[in-house]
């Protein structure tokens, strides 16, 4: 029993022609048109295939849901189809269509679950302009409600998140019954590409993830004094620009340690004022990303910003402030899916083990709530976010066979 | 005999209070309202007090033009009355209105100036959003033709150079009868206030400019590799705004030789893609700036520049391109002007003499074309193109003063 890989190559490549963005690459970020484009095809195709009603959560997650031989709570295996602006086309879309050939497989093969069987595509689970990330299944979770999404705007379109939710399927006046209690489900796999190198490193098509990585940002405000470039000497700055630089590097000092493959930090972000050429920069505004599943690497990397920023104040006469704006802690994947996933590869390929997802993920906060676990996709030089984002529809139909060997084996042995 | 005080304060005040702008200062750049709007301000000005007709060039540069006694070339004065975006108060008004009040005091005086004295009031000084500063001057003096700069474009509003100068009073398709040929004029003054601390450190009201700087700018871009933040471990990035990041502080160490005031160098702009909190910065645009009259020094930071942008390529296996956008040498102002400007202040105050301009100014141009000086006005505090620009009334009119007599000395001397 394979999947059927035509078919999931088929379907890829469809939705990749769905959100085609200026400057390359896909445009599905929550609350844009082409974001519901793609919601539009994913209803379709699923009720297409499976003859069901597709349901939406008060949260816009899609779910298609299929009943289980006895009354246990559902397995769901699912990601996203939203992508970042100028993303890639298998980013949460590879989790999304493999989940939906698994489940065909299922029904082509006349195989009676005893556990429901739950397709989900989460709403916004990359940063989109109303500020959050991984959005559907931080409501799910409960660790996002009402009271901290609904005055979010869209800071592009000014679209409020109400409407958006409303748009895409969801019911933002009962965001509560999105969530699910502890034990709701019975378990939840999410496929999802690596997007490092360190399958590709190791030439091997998937990998089973252990963890998945922590994330912290914060948003720094260097202030200074905008001045003309010309006439103000160099001792006489406080030019919140290179005071940024210095940060910057310092932030980069702070996170590299050789070989270590679980802590990264990143400036991606900054917005500098006035931003003209013979102007000395007067304001500048960073935002520090540091990940890693380590809480201890991550307070000594905040030790170091600390230092870093403390000098830089006192030696360029600016003022540094910072703010936290996220502060995820890591996740574990559940032992028993694990194991499943492992198993379900066994004696046609070897995964790699033990894997620090170093993205987020919606599974990291299905883990609050139910039993989750990740497999990764081989993805081809590591490029990810981005036009070039690439995996191998081998290596992808491979994590197919696995998901559905998995399903089996988390159907037959959960209670 | 003394320029009045009160009036000059009272001008001051009113064109103050044209295009104020959002955050603060004042918005009267070229191709903007408030821009249009302080020229009919001034022109009405010039029309009420001299009863005489304003006359503009092609390049909408502003002229008053009296009679003198004798068939000489004539003697002008002025500066500009355009603005940066959230500018100052002072920063061109002063020498405008200090012109204003010097030729007020020969007509009240009954004086007869043996040269034709022409008031001129150039058009944008300032950067502008069609990507020139100082343009009315670099016409006058030939620097800038109609192959240069019609085919521009406000780059915030879409109009074009060519209506945005008829707008103001211009005439694009004569631009070359704007040009002035060597002789055309006996003198040039311009009054502007200092913007650097010189004056102020050593508590001194006016200075006489020897040299304005060269002003050297560059476009660099970096070309790294965009990816996900979380994924793309610490080694393996290109990360274009790190590499930026080094550059900047790279040229500050360059120009920073302590001691030296006629070296500055500046990163004043930057543009970073897709500048995105979890994705690896992939380009990062920047404006290098350097300011010196001594070009050796110049030719030395600039081989340092190259040294780091070298360094930079190879440790990050970045890309930098570097354009040069800007190559305008130092001016040397007219000794028998700047001999003039010295004496008119004797008696009455001491001058900080053989300054170096580090703002470039309409008065550097005019140099290739008559014999052009510069006075400084003190500014308090250093601070200039911000709203908190700031110059002591009392000192603007000590200038008024030392540049009336300077007029009567030149008009006396030159031939």
């Amino acid at each position: 029993m394979q999947v059927n890989r035509k078919r999931i190559r088929g379907d890829l490549d469809r939705l990749s022609k769905i959100g085609p963005c200026p400057g390359g690459g896909l445009d599905r970020h929550f609350g844009g048109v082409s974001d519901l484009e793609a919601r539009k095809w994913l209803k379709d195709l699923w009720k297409h295939d499976f003859g069901l009603p597709v349901s939406f959560d008060p949260a816009a997650n899609m779910w298609l849901k299929t009943l289980g031989t006895e009354a246990l709570a559902p397995i769901a295996m699912g990601s996203h189809a939203d992508t970042v602006k100028n993303g890639g086309a298998y980013d949460g879309a590879v989790g999304v269509l493999l989940a939906t050939e698994v489940l065909r497989q299922v029904i082509e093969n006349g195989l009676r679950l005893r556990h429901p069987f739950h397709l989900v595509s989460f709403t916004g689970e990359e940063p989109s302009p109303f500020g959050f990330s991984t959005l559907g299944s931080k409501i799910v979770s409960g660790k996002l409600g009402a009271e901290d999404i609904l005055g979010a705007v869209d800071r592009e379109s000014g679209v409020t998140m109400s409407k958006a939710l409303k748009d895409a399927g969801g019911d933002p006046e009962h965001l509560d019954r999105a969530r699910l209690k502890p034990g709701e489900l019975a378990a939840f796999i999410e496929c999802h590409i690596e997007q490092g190198l360190i399958l590709d490193d190791r030439r091997l098509p998937v990998g089973v993830v252990r963890e998945i990585t922590g994330i912290y940002r914060e948003r720094i405000h260097l202030c200074g004094e905008a001045n003309h470039a010309g006439t103000t000497l160099m001792g006489r700055r406080h030019d919140a620009l290179l005071a940024a630089a210095e940060l910057m590097l310092a932030v980069e000092v702070a996170v590299r340690a050789p070989g270590r493959g679980d802590l990264v930090g990143t400036v991606g972000r900054i917005e500098v004022k006035p931003n003209s050429p013979n102007i000395i920069p007067g304001e500048a505004l960073l935002t520090v990303e540091i990940r890693t599943p380590d809480d201890a690497a991550r307070e000594q990397v905040l030790d170091r910003i600390s230092e870093a920023a403390e000098r830089i104040e006192k030696t360029r006469g600016v003022t540094v402030e910072r703010t936290v704006i996220l502060d995820q802690r890591a996740a574990k994947m559940d032992a028993c899916v694990m194991r499943a996933l492992e198993r379900a590869a066994e004696g046609f390929l070897t995964p790699v083990t033990d894997m620090v997802s170093m993205a987020g993920h919606d599974a990291a906060h299905m883990a609050k709530v139910t039993r989750a676990g990740m497999l990764f996709v081989r993805t081809i030089g590591g490029r990810s976010h981005c036009p070039e984002e690439l995996a191998d529809p081998e290596d992808i139909c491979d994590a197919g066979d696995v998901l559905l060997r998995s399903l089996l084996i988390l159907d037959k042995e959960l209670d």
